[in-house]
This record gives structure tokens, C-alpha cells and sequence, in this order.
């Protein structure tokens, strides 16, 4: 009974926490650093502001720890949906592949990233973390992308050919910020992959 | 006289305005838009309040303006580079001129921009003139490009390789926001060059 009660404990506990993380960046996406606090983010997931303090002690925490663990999980759910597509091969598989990797840096979790970057620019408190967080999720996005593409690194030119693909998703993401920029956003995408497929 | 003292007092009108955009764009690079009031550019170009007030009459008018003005300037500033490198030809001079353009997403007016697009997204006021800049700039930029590159529009999927050229640019310029990412940005720049050079 004890274990049971315990486990029932530890589950209700991660739910809790994934409902914050995701409280944290639908907040940052929408209202920005300025307008994004621990206050904002409790009462959005439904929690106190008192626990959701205990675990993430600063407005620092928080919202660079929210921006981790969602970008970890949609690499995850990315690395999921690529091996469901397993009967689609070559270059269809790859366009869409890239495709999805491309649309990631268009929703929510792009956006919140977008805002925590530009005010660590201005923000002392914050900057070493982010610095840390965005090379961190860097080398994640590179080897996905490496995965994806099926790029053999060994070969010279290949790693920077995948880093500059990144950058352009980066760079789309950002197009995507104020307007909605989906149909030029495909084109750009279909061109270059058409491009990669002779290069890769 | 009095046509000599209009003209003094027009170039003094002229250096005045360029000194308060300048003043406006790196007040943004280095403060965000949080920090960027119109009493810190006053202060910072050496013109009172009002008469800064008289020009500008909103601080959204203020700095959307400035942003406009130092894109002129730098676009104009690249096309004289540019000619003046006349005498290099081929792929050696469309590098330099794509290095040189790529560097000027580094720069503190991108950094502006980029404080300026990223408030944008969240505050009402700002974001319909943002959305007309960028769109104007976006253009402008992609006229330079497709000069320096000389490319043709013409052919089928080249426009397309442009805008990514630039997405990319715009994704190297998020990049080293936070830290120096030169050394990284010239390797990517040069392999994607080496690749363009097959195909335009």
C-alpha cells in the first residue's frame, strides 16, 4: 500500500510538473519575457505559487528549466513520428522529415526560445543560463537533423551543409514570428531539399 | 544670405536626424526594447526631449523610423563596397559580397531589429508598423541579394534559393546574439557558397 500510495504520488508529481513546464512556454510564447511570471505561469497550470517557487526557486529556473524539458519532448515525439513514417524512403522521406523539423521552429516552443534569447541579451541574471540552454539544444537539433537527413558527417562540407540548413530553419522560424509565412516557408524548404538531395 | 543660412540650417537639420537614429538603433541593440525610451535617445544624440517629440511623435514612430533609416544606410553602404570590389570576378567576389551581406545581420541594426520584431509580437502598437517594415526591408534585402549573387529570377526555383540565403543569414544572426559565432559562420557561409556556385 505503501509503494502504491508512493507511486500514485510520484505520477501525480510528474504530471503537475509537465503541467507547469507547459504553462511556462505557452506564456513566454504569448506574453513575452516582460509579461511572463511565476505568478502568470501558477495560476495558468493550477498550482500555488508557493510549490511552483519550492521547486524552481527564481523566475530564472523556471522558465529556462520549461524551455528544456518542452524541447526534449518534441524531439522526442519528432524521433517518433520519422520511424512511424519508416515504409516512406529516399527523398519523400526526407522531405517530410524536414519538413516537421522545419515546422518546430514555427510553433509555441520556437516563439517562448525566441523571447528567453532576446532578453538574456539584455538581461544579466539570465544570459549564462541561456547561453548554456541554447548550445545544449543546438547539438540536440544537430543530430536530429544528421538522423534525418541521413548525412554521413565524415564527408567534408557535410556538418556545416546541416548547420546552415539549421540556421535557415532558425532564420524561417523567425519570419513566422509576426505574419504567417507557411506557403513561402514549404517553397524555400522544397527548393533547398531539392537542392540537398544533389549535394548530400 | 538668407538662402545660405536655409541651407546651413537644412544640413544641420540633416546631421541632427541622423545623429538621433543612430543614437535610436544602438540605444536598441544594446538595451532591448524595454530599456529604449525617448528621454535615453534625447540624452544620447545631445537634443532635448521635445524637440525629439516634435520629429517623433510616439516612441513606436521613433524607433520603426530609425530602423528604416540605418537599413538605407547600410544597404547603400554595401552596393558602394560592392562596386568598389569591381575588379574581383566570379565566385571570389559573389563570396566577399555574401560575407559582407551575411555580416550585416551580426550588426547592431539586426540586433535592433530583432528587439524591435520580438516586442512587436506582443505589443498591439508596435506590431503593424513593425509588420510593414519588415516586409519593406525583407524586400529590399532580397533585391540586394539577388544583384550580388547575380542571379536570375527567371529560372525556375532560383528566387526560392535567394529568400533561403537569406532566412539563413537571418538564422546566423540569431545565432550570435549571445556569444561570437564568426569562426562557425564563415565555415557555413563558405560551404553553402560552394554549393550555390553549382546551382545559380
Amino acid at each position: 500500500m505503501t509503494t502504491d500510495a508512493g507511486d500514485t504520488g510520484q505520477r501525480r508529481g510528474r504530471a503537475t510538473r509537465r503541467r507547469v513546464m507547459d504553462a511556462a512556454v505557452d506564456c513566454l510564447a504569448e506574453y513575452g519575457w516582460a509579461g511572463s511570471t511565476v505568478t502568470v505561469v501558477a495560476e495558468r497550470a493550477g498550482v500555488s505559487r508557493g510549490a511552483l517557487q519550492h521547486h524552481f526557486p527564481t523566475r530564472e529556473d523556471l522558465f529556462t528549466s520549461a524551455v528544456e524539458h518542452v524541447a526534449e519532448q518534441q524531439s522526442a515525439a519528432l524521433r517518433a513520428l520519422v520511424e512511424s513514417a519508416a515504409p516512406i524512403v529516399g527523398p519523400a522521406r526526407r522531405y517530410l522529415a524536414v519538413t516537421e523539423l522545419v515546422d518546430l521552429y514555427t510553433g509555441p516552443l520556437f516563439r517562448a526560445a525566441l523571447h528567453l534569447w532576446v532578453a538574456a541579451a539584455t538581461e544579466e541574471p539570465l544570459r549564462p543560463r541561456v547561453v548554456e540552454l541554447e548550445a545544449r539544444i543546438g547539438r540536440e537539433a544537430h543530430r536530429m537533423a544528421v538522423e534525418l537527413l541521413g548525412a554521413n558527417e565524415k564527408e567534408p562540407g557535410v556538418r556545416e551543409t546541416v548547420q546552415g540548413l539549421l540556421d535557415m530553419a532558425r532564420g524561417l522560424g523567425l519570419a513566422s514570428l509576426l505574419t504567417d509565412d507557411g506557403a513561402r516557408r514549404r517553397r524555400v524548404v522544397e527548393q533547398w531539399m531539392a537542392i540537398l538531395d544533389d549535394v548530400l
